[in-house]
């Protein structure tokens, strides 16, 4: 089996680990561990009898709950079979400008976007090293405290450079950043709107963050018709099987996306169980009440084991540093242990001494802690 | 709202009938009033705990039961997000050719999915009128016996040259042929297999013939790595909801689209019925069995009101011609009995003097052949 280049891939995990999926403990996946809601099993179950009739490929209702959520007019939302979607038309879109600005190390599905259509990239690294000296601004100082090395920084600016001819030129930009969790402020991101092409900023995790929080760009669609804005609903609702996102953009742009994709590409089961969870504000709750929390004690706990280094990251997952390879830690956990975390190989800028985790319950972070001082301390002995 | 250019727009019909979209009898969505299988229901339920995890992006075990339906190596078969989704990618495609002929009337999902992209399309009239002449060789003769229009012959001809340039050219053509029923002989599209770059076709009702009828090019992706063949689940096994089909082509070909479009296009439910049904030969023989009795019954019913004109076709739907605007037959039968019919308003070939029904049950059938006769008689008295 090939290597995976997303996380999540259990089937892979499985057959490593010599065990069904389902007895995997992914850490892999940076999905919350609190869902599905309820209200999303019950609107599915609603709906069942309703798959004989095609979706509405206006998705009215399932635009107007998305509306109500993100306060923001239906018109300006586009519902998609995962933001995975509507990246691909995002990325169509900036196939069409000289070059797209991508902040590496990047989400590898942009790579697959943006070459798909041929799309030019330009990469922009990050330097992973200067950014502990942003530890003087922090966001979210409380869970943070026992970090050096804070990424959770409104005032970082981007490693973009604003050339002259910026308009022929697009930027493609997740926030918070995946990988490292780092978070962005607004003005950083700002400039880029008044002077590139297209923006588009990818909030796949900013719904982990509190309203407070959040340094989300959703406001900004009306003031810069050259901004989309791509949201999953599948992470911060535990659905990644079901496939739920929406861009936030200008009409003019969602309308001609609308005719260039296939009618109905959100399936009816998908789009009832996404009208109703973005109403479930329990769970919501539940969510901004378990993260912060169970996150500081997975760093911790992190930050404890020799060799590991975490990053403070403002979303549900962490990056951490390793000095031993990843490669052997992973196959260790999953032979050893069934869990099964990120490793970085498909960042070259990470390579072999990276991996990511999410962040899952208590219980189960504390397993993964206890699994991964096993295996270092076994590899330890071994070398 | 406005008029919508697929069939299905229950949404639409309600606000136009004043119900609710559940009371209105669809006719004209093609799609078999037999299902879903209670094989696609139980499926669904047994993989609601799943969706807590991504689907497989390698949708192994999709591909290996859809290999055996189909009968091809699971490794020259692509699952989608509803056959709509991979058209897409088969538009990109041919969109990279000098032109791309089309057959028109053509599904209006094709010229979606080549303007996307900005393809050359070159359209290629059918002579509906000619094809009276075509009455000798009738593929289903027992039950077109009354029809004085055949169009089911194997012997017909494309109505696309062969230009010298052929190898710079594509072609996009459904078989059977949505909206007349036409179904298109192997050795009629054979020929163009040997010149074209790339031929598509879209045999998404190919599966409503019993397979000693079919005449499918399944078996020939082998020889002609230029065929792309496009498969739908969603008519046979009344599953518009769920968003389901796939690409049957050379693994060149559908790597490719793999790798450009995103990872997970097929929901998990989704993928899970769908290997399900497959599988389920009783409901398939249901539908062989029901087909050839309940469109005969359909075409004497319509063949009989005043003004009416069906032509004989081979999938589950018939298109009618009407010497009355259809557009007035269309909004009485919604207002007066909540029956929904395809208008032809989209089809620039066809216009206000065709529409296209649903073969359904024979209860269903004959509601509509009563409030056709009943709506006929009422718009001849006004008129």
């Amino acid at each position: 089996m090939i290597r995976p280049v997303h996380g999540g891939n259990l089937a892979w995990a499985a057959a490593l680990a010599g065990c069904p999926a389902s007895a995997i403990l992914d850490f892999s996946a940076s999905i919350s561990p609190l869902g599905p809601p309820e209200s999303a099993l019950a609107a599915i179950q609603a709906h069942l009898s309703s798959l004989t009739a095609y979706p509405d490929p206006d998705y009215g209702e399932l635009r107007t709950a998305l509306g109500e959520a993100l306060n923001v007019d239906r018109d300006w939302i586009l519902p998609g079979n995962g933001s995975a979607e509507l990246l691909t038309w995002a990325a169509w879109d900036l196939s069409k400008l000289e070059a797209t600005y991508v902040v590496t190390p990047a989400f590898g599905d942009y790579s697959r976007a943006l070459s798909a259509f041929g799309a030019q990239v330009l990469e922009c690294p990050l330097e992973l090293q200067s950014l502990d000296a942003e530890a003087g601004s922090r966001l979210v100082t409380d869970d943070l405290s026992v970090s050096n090395r804070s990424l959770v920084s409104p005032s970082l600016c981007l490693p973009v450079p604003l050339a002259i001819d910026a308009h022929r030129r697009g930027l493609l930009l997740n926030n918070p950043h995946n990988p490292t969790g780092l978070l962005f402020g607004r003005k950083a991101i700002l400039p880029y709107l008044k002077q590139l092409g297209m923006v588009v900023v990818d909030e796949a995790f900013m719904d982990f963050l509190p309203p407070s929080e959040q340094e989300t760009l959703i406001d900004a669609v009306e003031e810069f018709p050259n901004l989309v804005i791509l949201r999953s609903l599948t992470k911060f609702y535990s659905l990644p099987g079901l496939r739920l996102g929406c861009a936030i953009a200008h009409p003019n742009i969602l309308r001609r996306w609308q005719l260039q994709r296939d009618p109905w590409p959100v399936n009816a089961l998908a789009a009832a169980a996404a009208a109703a969870v973005v109403r479930d504000t329990v769970f919501e709750r539940q969510t901004w009440d378990w993260l912060p929390v169970a996150r500081r004690e997975l760093f911790e706990g992190l930050a404890n084991l020799p060799g590991l280094q975490p990053f403070a990251g403002a979303a549900n997952f962490l990056l951490v540093e390793s000095s031993m390879s990843v490669s052997s830690i992973q196959k260790s956990l999953l032979e050893r242990h069934r869990i099964l975390i990120r490793d970085c190989l498909s960042f070259p800028e990470l390579g072999d001494r990276f991996f990511r985790v999410a962040v899952r319950s208590r219980a189960d972070n504390l397993l993964l802690i206890a699994g991964l001082s096993e295996v270092i301390r076994q590899l330890t002995v071994v070398s």
